[in-house]
């Protein structure tokens, strides 16, 4: 049996939960004919207050690969215009379906969501908040790229202020793998921000801080790449000047170890050139591919309560 | 057999019809799986000229749960801004399709759409026109809620001006329950319209107007409370002033009796404190749920022309 | 085995091909319910950077009638609006989905899509470029509508330097029928553009323009109008005086043959008088139905890479 219902935040996750989901995300990726109806019957209400291509594809993929049906709530469309509460779009909502996915701008309204309702909730992103599906997926990347080892070395390069995905991840890793150590690389203003550094230490995470990128990234494991938004800079100017110092390109991978691999939650902009792509320690495609079977491993032991059974014949 | 195919106006509508829905919503509520696959095969174009949560959202389970498949159109996507008329749009789109559910601003395009085409079309809204799926949720909804009893009496709360919901319900209320006493409450100015007015009284309706929400809620056994929009107001003074005499709250319950119930299309926005929530005679988000189930009855019985067979093997 | 993946151009089309879909298209119709499971399991995703009701709605809906599984991706939530490469949004739509429709407003986008990604690609119109699957449920039209004969005469009518549709029709008729005629009717500065008519000329097609639209569609077998759109023009003048010598009324068909027919890719505005939709030789909404059976014979080849097995007993 599975008990979590509610995933807001990659705190509700226990390490049995993570490895759950990773077996189960390779069962159903080894023969995914086998899962194809196991939740028929259920509807899933993607309700996304912002737009976002990959994570709303790959969970409407997911639940739609499981024989589920999706509904596309998008935020313009939404009652919340003629002044509905989130309370009440998510209680009427739940009238109709089975689980709610939710994209939202502002930090906290997924645990909002969450209480107003009593079905399947999932955080699917709220701000500079939390987005525990993308911080599974990338420890089921993880998993799959890396053979298991001693130490995990795992550096984290870019905006680690207003990047959700980092967040989420630096907490999940050093509460699955209690031998992590993370290395940060951002520019000044942009650092992970104290919150998160404090549950990475309380969880007794070793993490520290490093100035420079090829330094860091010549001995990790995993370097994982996140986008710089001009528009976080003051001026333009300290965004031109800055951008190429966090950039990855081949040089960058060729101080990297041969056995490491080069994550970014996407989209990118400059942060990784393309022509990076080629190179079999880019495993940045082969991540978003992951996301959509770790949806679906997450999506049926919450809609089910249990491990779903496969099907031994083509329904 | 059934044989209406479109549902434009509640006064498509036999008593009849009213009974056969609200009897196979019960039915598809007890078992849906066994109604998990009776319109296979069928497709329903959701055409929306305006957005609708809960409307579009609902029609979209409805269809989807019973196995068919939906396309959302909405109005800003739709040829219509490349001049197209309504009828060459619905004429398309019955090349593709098996149903269209639409929802228009204008008064009147409703019909329109369900002269161009030939195949089964259900009205979702047309601006302040009626609403009959709506309607017949409410109806549902009220003969779910509220024992069978002698003589009904249902107070309309709030802009009954603009509320295609109540000019809907009052309608169709008066055709199934002739024995049904409704009494108006609403600002100076949103008075229900006279059209309405003079149907309810042809139909030998018993109807009347009420000043004090107070006295009126204490003697009803349905209180239907509506929208009061700012913008229908001629000045923000107005509207602040008056929006509380249209307000219920705990107050306005303790005056209810204690087997009536409240009730409301959704979205509210202050109509109904939150506190009344909890009230076991707070209805609205029951009446969501109900909406999608008469919906499941209403679009297999207009596509299929019959009854649909409930399966008795998980499909 | 069908070996084509990936359809950009109809120049991509042998002539087998083109039968092939033709006769799948005409057996899906037939049977209906027999074909409806062979896409179950298959996910595609209907990317478009411009709305388009009936093209979206048609390889929608073609998908869903197999068995197949859509998600709709807008230009405007796509992750282009963040700035990123068509090339990565084609290859993260790819590790969801197994099939891609692009709809795109830069000619030879659809080029650039295909050759990012190695599933199925199908082009849904790339700016004033090319739009295969339209050509081919024209083709389909054509070949239903009229019997087998010596010479087929094609009439176009309309602005034919900036319809897609009309540009993809001459290509693919002189490669499939070769002895078509081609007649082209324009008004001045809107012609055929010179490397469509140069494809032509070199496919061996017989073409010739001509001044008045009567002379020109009292020998066609087929005239194919299509919009003439006022923002084409230099003036609002230019198009008031030009508008009505292109436009087809009853008078307009009074001159065409009795076995005849006119086909327009619709939307309409004024260039088909609504007069003319109740003679039999009206096809344009024929026309659109066909569109469906072709995609689905379409995309049921592409994807599978073999002609679909039909099932025997409903699913």
């Amino acid at each position: 049996t599975w008990h979590l219902k509610k995933l807001t935040s990659v705190t509700d996750l226990t390490p049995d939960n993570v490895n759950t989901i990773i077996m189960l995300a390779d069962k159903i990726r080894a023969s995914p004919h086998k899962y194809q109806g196991v939740l028929k019957g259920f509807v899933s209400a993607n309700l996304f207050f912002e737009p976002s291509t990959r994570t709303a594809c790959s969970f409407n993929a997911a639940m739609q690969r499981l024989g589920g049906r999706v509904i596309d709530v998008s935020g313009s469309s939404s009652s919340a215009v003629k002044g509905e509460t989130l309370h009440d779009t998510i209680r009427t909502l739940e009238s109709y379906t089975d689980v709610i996915v939710m994209r939202h701008p502002a930090k906290g309204a997924a645990l909002e969501a969450a209480d107003s309702g009593s079905k399947v909730f999932i955080n699917a992103g709220d701000g500079t908040g939390e987005h525990p599906s993308q911080a599974l997926l990338d420890i089921y990347t993880i998993v799959r790229e890396i053979p298991a080892r001693q130490r995990l070395s795992v550096c984290m390069v870019g905006d680690l202020k207003h990047g959700r995905t980092v967040h989420s991840l630096a907490q999940l890793l050093v509460q699955v793998f209690p031998n992590t150590k993370i290395t940060y690389v951002s520019p000044k203003g942009l650092e992970m921000p104290t919150d998160v550094w404090q549950i990475v230490q309380q969880a007794g995470g070793d993490q520290s801080i490093e100035q420079d990128l090829h330094t860091a990234v010549s001995s990790a494991d995993v370097v994982y790449v996140t986008r710089l938004q001009k528009e976080r800079f003051n001026s333009q100017d300290d965004y031109e000047k800055l951008k190429d110092s966090y950039s990855i390109t081949q040089a960058t991978l060729a101080l990297m170890k041969p056995d490491a691999i080069l994550m970014h939650p996407l989209p990118r902009v400059n942060e990784i050139a393309t022509e990076c792509d080629k190179d079999p320690r880019a495993a940045y495609f082969r991540q978003m591919e992951n996301g959509m079977y770790a949806r679906m491993a997450l999506l049926s032991l919450c809609v089910l309560g249990h491990e779903p059974v496969p099907h031994h014949h083509h329904e």
